[in-house]
């Protein structure tokens, strides 16, 4: 009887040529970020549902696998609360399990700790075009270096990484939570009006400023005006500028927020000169998630209408695990984006080793042997139907080169399949 | 406030060192399975919860991860069947999700398919040492091949990885489910009977001999004492007379079945001369899975009790998927043991670019990005504390050797770190 074969709805059969793509992807960025001497961890697939519903996951924790309590069966009595049901849920980010991960192990792992992430996270999220419930995450975490030196460090990684890959024509944008923070504040909105302020200005990208200023209009009107007025008057400001503009533009500004992002720009301008990289400032960058405190950062590619890696500094983000405050930066690159811009990767040469069914067995098995002691791929495949039909068949498989055994006949010669 | 920072129950955290070992693992497997032409294909974490539960897995049926269906909240309805909340679970192996994906994707696949699977799996098994709830597995399949090719080449490959992760002393055994059924046939034991009589076989290596004919009391004692004297007769056969002494012991046997038995021998005889590989018929080789149809083989490695690899023939699996029958072999590496076979992965050189606090952070960066420009693996350090426990510190982390960066020093000298 014939079975629907699909994949659970939202999910997706990955063939050869997209595994292929995907693992050249992940050993090139593996290898960038090895050389920064960033180490690759893994947490489980499965973590405490309580910790999955904290609060760090934002919108996210509405997207939740959840997963049965082991050991129950039959009917359940009368009013039993689905929360009673679930112990475990499926990740929804790297992120919630590393700050776990840091608090269980931090006594065995050396500090700073520099981590690097790579595996399949679930989201519940409706189906659509592009869109999967399970896909890979990939990202580099600094873990206890208070200093600017990580967003210097993770920005080139991550840029280095991408040029690796060969992606030409990205663009960093750098943004500080607590420059916005100390505009809004200098603008004079209050603590909870400021969060209403940029989670609206987050959406610019959408909506655009008449959008912005509508979605803002229950707010009091002259800090809004004062505050999206300093915003719009940054946009596009020249790079030896940076430093001394935001001075200048919020005044109470701390120092030391200069400073650091002088620093930052300093470094990104060191990387630019090497590669084809732009960077600018970019005041209506937010970023969603709620944990940042410091700058953010993103990366964006002309083929892609959103970024392509995200991140910023989270330093109250594990503390929230381990008891005690530690500071830590971040920079997670959209994984499922850049397989999307890459169509293929390098291929591999294969020889056919064809052999008619009067050759002995151990005869086809010895030649291929002999292939693959030269680290080429060798396939076996017996000799079926029609020459030319089976030869257009193993070209369009992939297979480079033949080399074809008949009885009576020992030579072994290759020639290359197709033009 | 601190948190329980430990992973799920039966679940662990991999450190860097273990995920460096696992790395290694996972790229020497792959690239031996590449040169057989084997190609990797990733299948969702996630299945029907109907096709895991559909009779192909055994007693591993009973250890699914159960998702809850999404949209449930609050109470539910009395008498609601637990069934009723799960749609679906998490895969207990690669063999289920692998059927389902040839059904679903053969049109786009050659045939034959050589198939490579590398991932984790969930089974809720009570918690015990080395065992976890979360484990990858690691299986090769030619999918479409009726010959004995498909036996040979899947056991020359498969002791070709593990002879390429320098495990020593391996042993083959090999068996077949058709000449078990004829000699059981051939003694005198019902079809009934004969699957009793296998399943306590299987079992010899922990009760033996004396156990097998206790748990086999209640079948006719005649026919299991003739299975059991010839099953015995047979152990420790010499290679060159396995075919011929098969032939005689079941005179009923299907010719073709000790010809392709004669073939693996022969093809198991020229990869044996070739490395330090031991292998034998084992007429008390009965592997648990109900699905294998034809020669079955497990490896064993002299540090560890139960075998590192194991597979054969199931040529009736995929056509439940399908609807038609396909041919197909299989065998899977026990990745979690050989992992722990394996105690270090070639370690990797690392520079540690260490800078005090008055050399600007561009200036270290620029350091370490001409030491990565060579491949090398650099990595920036604010220095801190006393110098000789900070230099104690990085040895222990791994790092190799040292670049220490002072204002008014310009030079650039690197100096090993430790003995």
């Amino acid at each position: 009887m014939k079975m629907d074969n699909s994949p659970p709805r939202g999910t997706r059969d990955l063939l050869p040529p997209s595994v292929a793509v995907r693992d050249h992807v992940f050993a090139t960025i593996a290898e960038v970020y090895h050389r920064f001497g960033y180490q690759r961890i893994e947490t489980p697939a499965l973590e405490d549902i309580r910790r999955l519903s904290g609060g760090q996951g934002g919108e996210n924790e509405k997207l939740i696998f959840q997963v049965l309590r082991r050991g129950l069966s039959g009917s359940l009595e009368a009013d039993t609360a689905v929360t009673d049901l679930v112990d475990l849920g499926l990740r929804f980010d790297l992120t919630v399990p590393l700050t776990r991960f840091y608090g269980n192990n931090h006594a065995a792992l050396p500090l700073p700790f520099r981590s690097f992430q790579f595996g399949p996270v679930w989201r519940a999220e409706r189906p659509q075009k592009g869109r999967y419930r399970q896909f890979v995450q990939c990202d580099i975490d600094l873990i206890g270096e208070p200093s600017v030196l990580a967003e210097a460090e993770l920005i080139e990684a991550t840029t280095e990484a991408l040029a690796a890959l060969g992606l030409s024509g990205i663009a960093v944008r750098l943004s500080d939570r607590r420059f916005l923070s100390a505009l809004a504040a200098d603008s004079g909105l209050t603590e909870v009006d400021r969060r209403a302020f940029f989670t609206v200005l987050d959406k610019l990208d959408k909506i655009g400023w008449d959008g912005v200023r509508k979605e803002l209009a229950g707010l009091p009107a002259q800090p809004v005006d004062s505050a999206l007025e300093r915003v719009a008057a940054l946009v596009g400001l020249a790079a030896d500028k940076v430093a001394d503009t935001l001075a200048d533009t919020v005044p109470t500004l701390d120092e030391q927020v200069v400073a650091e992002l002088a620093t930052t720009v300093g470094c990104l301008d060191q990387v630019a000169g090497r590669r084809e990289l732009r960077w600018e400032f970019d005041p209506t960058l937010v970023r969603g998630m709620g944990y940042y405190t410091g700058q953010i950062f993103e990366i964006g590619h002309p083929a892609s209408t959103s970024s392509v890696a995200g991140g910023g500094r989270y330093d109250q983000l594990i503390g929230r695990s381990l008891g005690r405050e530690v500071p830590a930066c971040g920079f997670s690159i959209g994984f499922e984006r850049i397989v999307d811009l890459l169509d293929s990767s390098p291929s591999r040469q294969s020889v056919a080793v064809l052999f008619e069914s009067d050759v002995p067995l151990a005869r086809a098995l010895d030649v291929a042997r002999g292939l693959r002691a030269d680290d080429r791929t060798a396939v076996v495949l017996p000799r079926s139907g029609k020459l030319g039909a089976q030869l257009g068949r193993l070209e369009a498989a992939g297979h480079t080169s033949l080399v074809y055994l008949r009885a009576g006949d020992e030579s072994v010669e290759e020639r290359p399949l197709g033009r």
